[in-house]
């Protein structure tokens, strides 16, 4: 089952060179001359010019097409807590991904700060740097408070995306699941389990998206969250039940999603038969999910079933989401990224699943065919159509609420540049790299 | 005599791609198994070994090839304060200086901090990000406060360029130029005009090189420095004279050594003349020196002339400096860079500018020769062979005073190593950038 060995993953992160990006200049740099306008005196007059008007070091830098993956290593993929040095090839592994997959260019910055407050000031103090900020892999409640702070103080998009990402791409998966299975959204009753950084935003987006906010029974470790529970964050107290409606397994009957944010394990085969008549259940702990895909199956066979593996149907994986909603408001210029452009988002992804799926795509994953339905309810992350159909509606979405700084007056035009753009830089990166293996 | 216009220098930056650098990946990622090796799953392997063994992040991440170029824009070139973001295109062009002389790669961190103590919270933080910081075009005296409490607090590499690396050029020219004069060192007076980072570290350099430090002679803005001059900073203090010994003209009579590091035109014809017999004139002044190159000539036929420059002898240039000193701390794993390692980085420079050079590197600047005396004083800032002759006395002094981590055994070797590595960076990158010029 598993791709690769232990050994593998370390040697691929180490040889031929260490770690997973480089820095490499675009401009000639052989040259006396090349090298005088690389820098002085030649790198004076952009200087001058972004002196004399900010706006342009979106020409003469690369910061418009620059994004800062930041962490300070709380919350590290299922790992925990282990530290920003600990976490830097999560960071830098996010770089790849963001350059593969939206041709977005990224420094990772991995920072030792503990309090929220100066993590807030070193991420804030580094706007001259970035287009947009991409915080990663920061622990609850914490997470909420930077991200809250940044987003009113920075003038760039700031994207928490343990919590967004996971929002946007389950919520693409429960418009779709819901119109599978002939649901109003507005009656869904939702099971979430974990309270962390996804569990919360997640809830919030569908309430945006028209689940009722009563309709969600959110659990942590201690269990269901109600206004009896004392020391409640506030992030959770929004999500209380108005009293204990009891245990997990208890609170799943009858229901008809289940979210888990959690840990394996934690959903059994009588709690999935004791859900409403085709439940929805995306059990997306890594690598583990909250119930294994067969026994989820086998309790409930007409469940639809996603987890956040590539190895079962319906992978429901933050890929496909950060890349193109950064594209889109890299693109223009937008000074956020707003509930209107994840939402624009997530109904893009969930159309796209309705399309017919190119044979090629079907290959990659190894199967036969790919129809909407049951086991097929979202985009696979490797599809390259989200690129085109995800970034022009984030793009839209920025400029038809306000935030963006330019606008695009020719969206067909736009969307042939978008995969233009994404293959030439494919080539160039695929070339580079058989630069180093076919040493 | 410019190289370029205006408008070809914005236009390198501006096209093909905005600005001046991209990050790349280096791994395999166009396959869904070389993604979950580059991400999740795969990446956690690499994230348990280095919580395990936090030195494995110089394995299993680029942490150490990767150094920090950070400012906070108050003083850049002869621009002066023109803020963090309009500083991002020396900041990148830096990185691109880093990559094309040593293979270092470089994240460009452009800091909105006015406060010194934020700053340093700021950059200490990023200590899991980097191997190594260079601290850039910041301004004096915050700079010398800055540098040393990061030095004393960080456990990787700290150096300010702007003081450091012109201190180790100019230096490595005063060796040479004494000894083509037939000076001792102990007996040079030298008047420094500018006190500011540079110069202030430029004359700690040359104390520890060997100057008297009574015959040093500072001027700031204001004229003399001297003990009786109110409100000098601590740095300024260092060097102040006993009492006020008179204005530039009448403290460079009979000077053996002028060192400019102020602003053009400043050294008049007159003042040359007084010198001593065969002066040394290090006018450092960018774009134009404190006093023309051919009027410096005129008025002191005999005199050893330098400038930062390459249309004249003697360029004085920080880019024969900094990529072999953090090559040499990068390759040991140093944990600072100290007095040690700077002063081997001016004696090699010295030794190297006696060698016979190669016909190559006098049709790069377009001359018939260069030999060793008053018109070449130091070797040529492209000279390739900088790197072999740099790096190893970098390293071994590392070594010596127990700041390295890793001991290199075989240093034939490893110059060999050097020499390949930058080769095949050059290769790669010229493929790269011709990727974009051929479209």
């Amino acid at each position: 089952m598993a791709l690769f060995t232990k050994e593998e993953a370390l040697e691929y992160h180490k040889a031929p060179r260490c770690g997973k990006v480089e820095v490499i200049p675009v401009k000639p740099c052989g040259s006396q001359k090349d090298l005088s306008l690389a820098y002085s005196p030649g790198v004076a007059e952009a200087c001058k010019e972004i002196h004399a008007n900010p706006e342009t070091a979106a020409l003469y830098t690369n910061r418009s097409n620059l994004v800062g993956v930041i962490t300070d290593g709380t919350a590290v993929l299922g790992l925990g807590n282990i530290g920003p040095l600990a976490a830097k090839p999560v960071m830098e592994g996010k770089g790849v991904l963001f350059k593969t997959f939206a041709d977005i260019d990224v420094f990772d910055i991995n920072l030792d700060i503990k309090d929220a407050d100066q993590f807030i000031a070193a991420v804030k103090a580094m706007e001259p740097t970035f287009g947009g900020i991409n915080l990663e892999d920061i622990k609850a409640p914490e997470c909420f408070y930077i991200e809250e702070t940044l987003k009113r103080e920075m003038d760039i998009p700031v994207f928490h995306d343990d919590q967004h990402g996971t929002a946007v791409i389950s919520g693409a998966a429960i418009i779709n699941a819901c119109e599978i299975t002939n649901r109003d959204i507005d009656k869904l009753k939702v099971v979430v389990v974990g309270a962390g950084a996804a569990g919360i935003a997640c809830s919030k987006f569908y309430v945006e998206m028209g689940v009722k906010r009563e309709n969600i029974f959110m659990f942590d470790s201690r269990g269901l969250i109600h206004t009896g529970r004392e020391g409640l964050n506030k992030y959770k107290a929004e999500f209380a039940q108005d009293k204990d409606y009891g245990t997990l397994a208890e609170v799943l009957k009858g229901a008809d999603c289940f979210l888990g944010l959690s840990v394996k394990d934690l959903l059994t085969k009588e709690m999935v038969a004791s859900m409403a008549d085709n439940p929805i259940i995306f059990a997306m702990a890594n690598p583990d999910p909250e119930i294994p895909y067969p026994d989820a199956k086998e309790a409930s066979p007409d469940c639809i079933m996603g987890t956040g593996r590539s190895d079962f149907p319906n992978q429901i994986n933050n890929v496909s989401g950060f890349p193109y909603i950064f594209r889109g408001a890299l693109d223009t210029c937008a000074t956020e990224i707003n509930e209107e452009m994840k939402i624009a988002a997530a109904h893009a992804l969930a159309k796209l699943a309705k399309e017919p799926v190119p044979q090629s795509i079907c290959e990659a994953y190894g199967v036969d065919s790919l129809e909407f339905g049951t086991d097929y309810v979202i985009p696979k992350p490797l599809d390259p159509r989200i690129l085109e159909w995800v970034v022009p509606e984030v793009a839209k979405a920025a400029i038809e609420t306000g935030v963006a700084r330019l606008t695009i007056d020719d969206f067909d035009a736009y969307k042939k540049e978008l995969t233009a753009r994404l293959e030439a830089s494919h080539n160039r990166v695929d070339a580079f790299v058989k630069s180093y293996i076919s040493k």
